[in-house]
């Protein structure tokens, strides 16, 4: 696929931009649209994209066409770039919502155009595509096009999970998994404020649920609100979700405030009945997660003293350093002298192997080279495979001429180190003498 | 603090029986009292404690008294036992509401009875006080006694977090903690019924945020609802809580029906600056969370084949074996032949050096004795030091008597192995040869 010109419109901000970025780094050619010319050149020149302002332009160049405007303008601009795409290529969306742009695009494109309505269950802070949910809901006629194989193989080779239904389902569903859950969160974050909570100070009476649910609201309500008033506006299904969930809310106030225990009781009993075997996962699951968090807590409280690798969960950035202190907000790691204070939410404590690997790369390594006089009927793969546990090593040379000792041949070790490379390569000899070896040259 | 004896009044059930056991693996002298003779018995088998169905004998004889009963008749329990706490001892209770408690408990107990209301923030399946929050309502008066630190001291001991406030202001704060959060996660589940969702299906279309939702709502509903109705119903603060947040999904439902957009977001916005610096901390610490939970999918998936442990979130059993297969509900095993199906949520995978220390204590383990001729100059350590990277391997013995070639000393490793212990020597023999080490015996 990597040959085709993609067309991005609107792809100067939020996903569509994320997925220039993304369709860039595989090598499409990629032209992206914007109303703000400014910053149209501003991201022409940071993802090393093409720009345009002319919607209609690009819908022709591209072979395929993305629309990634805002829900509330999809339609309009649907109808405005559908008709221009040329025969053969592929016309897709991006928003959130899915029978209006699917009957729009179906409408309004050529005949010989392929459509494949496209949600992404994921916000522009994802790193990849690896186990994010996409959801296509194509016609019947397109579901058998070449284009939509295609797509759905890009996709899951890329390592999404991808999902194919029609899109009435896909916005009855979304009413539920985004719609509802986007509501009650906002109104908790609106209560919390209402009420005039003091969220960190709350956050130490916390039960790790409680602290979840913080974490959750806080990551909800500090999302583009844009994005989401119109998730919640132009879903038909929103209404009756909104009624039934405020509808719960008065049944079980109710109850509390007449003090009726056993029906209250009952209405729980039967959530949790409805909920089945989801309701024991949901137990073993959170705390599962808790317990994931805390781990990390743990598991740094004993790290300290020792040299630590912190990666920043969305840029990927390493902060490499000796770790000094933590608390629940911050880690503070001393590099080159100097104390460095990392908020404890953005970074994650990077496993051995994972540093080692991230040392090897980024750091500067010394080494120094020592001929070693083995008896010749010793293997010296051996001696480096059991060297290798201990020491970054590698087998430079084997020399068994004339200079050497009868009965003897040489071994040049390259011993590296990213500091102290002298009494790395001391403790190296000393282990090396005391296992057959002996210095050539002293 | 040992040698107290401590009455827990409803110890047989819920909290009050995990602080029993607790208490009884710190080797406290342990009683615990409830109305059913039966389970009485049964758990004064299964914990090793002493019980009775006399709650005034039982505060008679304790040096420490914790009322441990439902929250619904706490203060009726309370009137009858305080009177009989003698003087100079402790009394507690470990109810989720404070108010009404601490004022039972000062009012009723006797002048020389020192008074600690406690809220342990945690259920039963915690497995111990680590991390855990514990908050104490003590009067200014008994702020200042001897058993207030002890307890206080005992509980950090223990690695929980002690926090001390007035009890009305515990019963503001849990409003929200606990009031606030369950009302809404149990109307979100009532909801959910109402809706007819399919939980397990609706899960496949999830955005990892509705999946958290989910298993929080799972995992309240799940729990014991005679608790959850007493903490909605005993707390004083709850009406006006309710009342807010209906208020809040009310005023949101409204602006998403006149498709006010602005209004949504000025509203979304000012929830978020109230958060301030927490909205952000909320999106990272989720971020977290999710990723603690797919990297362990990730790791998984890379495992196939190899040997791995697995331990029960709860009961801390490990099951160890071949990992065979996995899916996002199931990790598949074998162990000796058979095929073993364990719940994904259930388990987390064992890092290696916690399965190590597992397999040394609980798998049976071979050993063979090898002795070894090294010259006398060889320092036996050194080398047992670097074989240890990768052998599990001890030394015996080290002999230089006449038996022994001149100019060699004769060194006994024990080499041990789950299995296959005589590849196991085969392998150490062939690095041993290499390394300036001959057979004494061959």
């Amino acid at each position: 696929m990597k040959n085709y010109k993609v067309s991005i419109i609107g792809g100067t901000d939020g996903l569509g931009k994320w997925f220039a970025k993304y369709l860039k780094s595989k090598n499409f050619d990629v032209t992206v649209t914007g109303r703000d010319i400014v910053k149209g050149k501003s991201v022409e020149k940071e993802l090393g994209v093409k720009f345009t302002n002319n919607n209609i332009e690009a819908a022709k160049e591209g072979d395929i066409v993305i629309v990634a405007v805002p829900i509330n303008v999809t339609e309009r601009v649907i109808r405005e770039v559908a008709p221009h795409v040329r025969e053969g290529c592929l016309l897709m969306d991006i928003t959130s919502i899915k029978e209006i742009p699917s009957k729009t695009m179906e409408e309004y494109a050529k005949e010989g155009v392929t459509v494949v309505p496209t949600h992404p269950m994921f916000g522009p802070s994802t790193p990849s595509l690896m186990r994010q949910v996409v959801i296509l809901t194509p016609s019947e006629r397109h579901k058998k096009s070449e284009w939509f194989r295609k797509v759905k193989d890009f996709l899951e080779k890329e390592g999404a999970r991808v999902i194919v239904i029609k899109p009435e389902e896909h916005d009855r569903i979304m009413g539920v998994v985004q719609g509802l859950t986007h509501f009650a969160y906002i109104s908790l974050g609106a209560t919390l404020k209402e009420l005039g909570v003091d969220i960190k100070e709350s956050r130490k009476y916390a039960s790790p649920i409680y602290e979840l649910m913080i974490y959750i609201i806080g990551r909800i309500i500090g999302q583009n609100p844009y994005l989401y008033a119109d998730i919640q506006m132009h879903n038909p299904q929103i209404k009756h979700i909104h009624e039934t969930f405020i509808g719960q809310c008065n049944l079980i106030k109710n109850i509390v405030e007449r003090k009726d225990r056993e029906e209250f009781v009952k209405l729980m009993k039967e959530a949790a009945k409805h909920f089945g075997n989801e309701a024991k996962r949901g137990v073993s699951y959170s705390d599962k997660a808790v317990f994931a968090l805390t781990k990390e807590m743990e598991k740094l409280s004993k790290m300290k003293g020792k040299d630590i690798g912190l990666r920043h969960i969305y840029s990927g950035n390493v902060h490499y350093g000796i770790l000094k202190d933590v608390d629940g907000d911050y880690i503070i790691i001393e590099k080159n002298g100097k104390e460095i204070k990392l908020s404890t939410s953005n970074v994650m404590v990077m496993e051995e192997n994972e540093l080692k690997k991230w040392k090897d790369e980024n750091l500067p390594k010394y080494h120094r080279d020592v001929s070693i006089l083995f008896k010749k009927d010793v293997d010296e793969n051996v001696i480096l495979d059991l060297l290798k546990d201990r020491f970054d090593v590698e087998i430079m040379d084997i020399y068994e001429g004339e200079k050497i000792e009868e009965g003897f041949k040489s071994v040049t070790f390259r011993v590296y180190a990213f500091e102290n490379v002298e009494e790395k390569e001391r403790e190296f000899l000393k282990i090396i003498e005391n296992i057959g070896g002996k210095r050539r040259f002293k």
